[in-house]
């Protein structure tokens, strides 16, 4: 039986979990399974999938072979502190542990939440003016995280910690979302800092892994959709 | 010098960290300061406060005498962690950790981004009708967290730990917002679970002095605001 079993979709919400998976595979042997909830035919919604998860969304993380652990802020914690050699983690005593906490929460409870709002406006209430005023709030309120976290990342480093101490798991849940489409990676290139810190991220070996195996540059090379048009003017 | 400051304001996001900090002091001998910042004299938007929390909110939480903690989720498990003796977070190694964490990430990015839209629509943008929209959606998410949680509570414990146990750091995040208004204190009052959950944490004698200094059930006793009263048919 592998260590974990991440149920997921491609460049999704599961894939900074993947992400971390990888750097863990790479780094201390932990193995996974990645079972595909393939969105296209609603597999997200099969009463299987439910019976893990009812909120019908990924990730779910499977750990100890039975506990379904759902949110992936939640995932990438769990994994950091169960892989203490890794150092995905500023340690207790860490001066750095209050900022970790501090900004896996505040990506948490606000960059995620105004993604979901840019992506699921129309899905997740009918009218469409509303939908139309929720995406310009969820856009002004990813610009103000952008904005934040730009000024926040370490001079050549991460989010928490300095290129030499390496990553944190807040870093993979972030990097992730800097990828979620065309127009994110449009929107997040007008921040020089986070440019650099993207780059970064990704001249790692995991990156490739998982671009690989999630087919996110392909994906990004589709372009803006016809609906993200009105909304370029920023 | 105390061994924190709380920065907050009564009955918003700070009430969580402070009703945590007043546990502490009884548990553990831990000492703080309040400092009041009044939210009808915009005190939240003074040079002074912006300087140690630019987002311009409350809590900050100030951590071995310098380090600002804002993100109300974060200063709980700051100090669930920093204080393992008073029981506030399950160890690591327990099989309750995965299911506390997740609960609070689950809490932190989908209950209280709802709470910001459900009191803040028209601050944060301004179309009247968006606002109304953003408020229903808010409402129809929050319902959708009570609702969850509700099944979730343990028969006659706590969201992740049982009465024996003793409660956890989400539970005083979460129990602080069922009494944000009595809007939301009538919302709450539909489900039995969460009545009797509401009950058990207002039991406890720190929730007397909370009561007393942020003065709770004076506000509730205001009744219902004008512009609730159209959300009021559920
Ligand atoms: N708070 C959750 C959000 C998860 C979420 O919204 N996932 C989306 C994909 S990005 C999903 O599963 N959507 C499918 C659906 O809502 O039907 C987390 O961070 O894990
Ligand atoms: N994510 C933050 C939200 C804090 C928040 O929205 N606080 C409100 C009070 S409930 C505030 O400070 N409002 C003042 C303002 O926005 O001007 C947390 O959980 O601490």
């Amino acid at each position: 039986m592998p260590d974990y079993t991440l149920y997921g979709f491609a460049n999704t919400a599961s894939t900074s979990t993947h992400w971390l998976l990888i750097e863990l595979a790479a780094a201390s042997g932990v193995t996974y399974d990645f079972v595909d909830v393939n969105f296209t035919t609603r597999a997200q919604r099969d009463a299987t999938y439910l019976a893990l998860n009812p909120r019908g969304r990924v990730p779910t993380l499977i750990v100890d072979g039975h506990t379904p652990v759902p949110e992936s802020t939640a995932c990438v914690l769990v994994l950091a502190e169960r892989h203490p050699a890794a150092h995905f983690e500023p340690a207790r005593d860490s001066p750095l542990r209050a900022r970790f906490l501090e900004t896996l929460v505040f990506v948490a409870n606000t960059l995620l939440p105004a993604f979901r709002d840019w992506f699921y406006a129309e899905k997740d209430q009918t009218d469409g003016i509303v939908a139309h005023g929720i995406r310009l709030l969820a856009l002004q309120r990813i610009k103000g995280v952008f904005e934040q976290l730009d000024a926040q990342v370490k001079e050549g480093g991460y989010l928490v910690s300095t290129a030499d101490e390496g990553p944190t798991a807040v870093d993979f849940l972030f990097a992730a979302t800097l990828s979620w489409d065309a127009f994110v990676d449009r929107l997040a290139g007008t921040y020089p800092n986070l440019q650099t810190y993207k780059s970064l991220m990704r001249s790692r070996p995991s990156w490739k892994v998982l671009n690989d195996k999630e087919g996110i540059e392909s994906e990004l090379a589709d372009g803006i959709k016809p609906w993200e048009e009105q909304y370029l003017d920023f």
